[in-house]
């Protein structure tokens, strides 16, 4: 109740009277009194004054289910949110509570991760407080050969989230890592489990560095946070609520075709490697070309340097590694 | 030790005399006793001559660790062998193992599991002593899209084992139940946890009806047992041994390409299937054709009865349920 009832404080203008709140979340004053109270104790500066009401002051930068909850304008992504203080990752939290049967638009958000992980083994610094570290649980009913795709909508709602809540550019890097001012802000882990013709479930972990001061020496070239970027502190719960409304947004078109065919223009026009040399790292050999875009299954189309070399290859992920050939991005 | 022990009572002809065994495993007689001891309190027979040593005249139908690993004639598969009296799931506990470390090869074996799975969420009974429940855990380097093979690879492997072990005409069901007599005599349920481009693990769920006395009346006429077909009890952990050693030479030969063009031929002298008609249930439509065989990546290859319907069709199990038109089979 504690999320409707901010939900209610944030949508109303000015003060909210204790008896209309009551009154349309059909619950008695006492229990009003309370959630307040228990809202107060978790950061909330909420005014209370007499014969008017209440009034939300001020929200602490918290991602509790309440907070992410009552910011979050979606049918399905993010219901319910389940909070953690730590845990080891949120994938495999995410993955462990897919097991035990939860569904479809789950979401898994920590304060910490002690065992953060990054694509291919690597780790993925989750340090309490400063970034959004969250998974979203899905049940899709399409192909596993479908599902790598997934990847790629998170990184174009991840992109459209931030600039949403920030007003930040930012821009995607092929296939799904999010970039701005030429650093990465946003890692994302889709992992799946499945069955040969049946997807039991996709979990799409995104790690967003969102008020970090400070990154560990040998990161700090590549990885950028969005305090460093903006100057500003973000409110994390709108973060999250602004992705979770975009990927639901896009995850719907994508559906329609169970493709990225009707996605593709608009990857594009985030897409930072597009009409940029890239170098194409493939097992025993690498040669350089242009990016020219992705094709309908996310790929990415590259017309070789060498003219000898024919024309425009489809690289699939994981085949190749792509780099920007003037550093990181 | 115990498994070293049982191997070379089993190796040896007639009798092993205690200091043979104390010499060529390096350990102490009163080590040797207290195994044998053990041995004797799980149902083996060993009898122990003065001056002659031990002889091993009988084994328990178990499969426990040792006795499945004092078979095992394989580089790395069943290596190590987790026994458990009782679990969920072999397919859960080895897709639990795997995210805490477990390596490539290891087999998950449980004398009952609670909530056997079938494919598609479907139950699997699995009541304890009868059957052999397992779970091969592998973790590949190739292509997540090629991990649906490996389901094909495991049926060729059971089939094989069950015809080594026990003499019995069996044969494939596409793509992969294997059936004698008519009836299913095992079920594959292979599940893979990956990125998109990167498979974590496959676990292979294999739960072949073993001595199985008798079926639930609702699946008796779909059902055998390797007891009901031979009228002999088998030796349990002999068949598992069995599958394991054509498990590992199949998958040798499908690493080779990573794809099942160099064991299509043999796949297909098992093919119950081959050459009969098959009815192919597509999403709002079924037709009938006569089934060829496979192609290279597993695929059955149909050639639709109404020739107006074009050339041989290549079906992708999931998008279709193939059912033989005279029954089960």
């Amino acid at each position: 109740m504690k999320a409707e009832i901010l939900q209610l404080l944030r949508e109303q203008e000015g003060y909210v009277s204790g008896q209309d709140i009551c009154r349309r979340l059909s619950v008695s004053r006492t229990a009003v009194w309370k959630c307040i109270r228990q809202l107060k104790e978790e950061g909330y500066r909420i005014e209370a004054v007499q014969n008017r009401g209440y009034l939300l002051v001020q929200s602490p930068d918290r991602v509790t289910a309440e907070e992410v909850s009552s910011l979050l304008k979606t049918e399905w992504a993010g219901h319910p949110v389940i909070f953690l203080e730590k845990t080891d990752s949120t994938n495999n939290e995410a993955k462990r509570l897919a097991e035990a049967g939860a569904g479809h638009g789950t979401l898994v958000i920590a304060e910490e991760q002690e065992a953060g992980k990054g694509r291919r083994g690597r780790g993925w610094s989750s340090p309490a407080g400063t970034g959004i570290w969250m998974t979203l649980l899905l049940k899709p009913d399409f192909s596993p050969s479908r599902a790598s795709m997934l990847t790629l909508v998170a990184a174009m709602a991840v992109e459209r989230g931030i600039r949403a809540a920030t007003g930040l550019e930012t821009g995607i890097k092929w296939p799904n890592d999010v970039v701005t001012g030429g650093k990465k802000v946003c890692g994302i882990l889709t992992e799946m489990s499945a069955e040969p013709d049946l997807i039991n479930h996709v979990v799409i972990g995104i790690g967003i560095n969102a008020n970090t001061e400070e990154f560990p020496e040998e990161i700090g070239s590549r990885a950028a946070s969005l305090y460093l970027e903006t100057g500003k502190r973000v409110k994390r719960g709108a973060v999250v609520a602004r992705v979770l409304e975009a990927f639901e947004a896009y995850y719907r078109i994508f559906l329609e075709t169970t493709d990225l065919s009707a996605l593709r223009a608009e990857y594009e026009t985030r897409l930072l490697n597009k009409n940029e040399t890239v170098c194409v790292l493939e097992p025993g050999r690498e040669w350089k070309g242009t990016a020219l875009g992705i094709d309908s299954l996310g790929r990415l189309l590259v017309k070789p340097a060498d003219p000898s070399a024919g024309g425009v290859k489809t690289v699939e992920s994981g085949e190749v590694s792509v780099r920007g050939v003037y550093g990181y991005v």
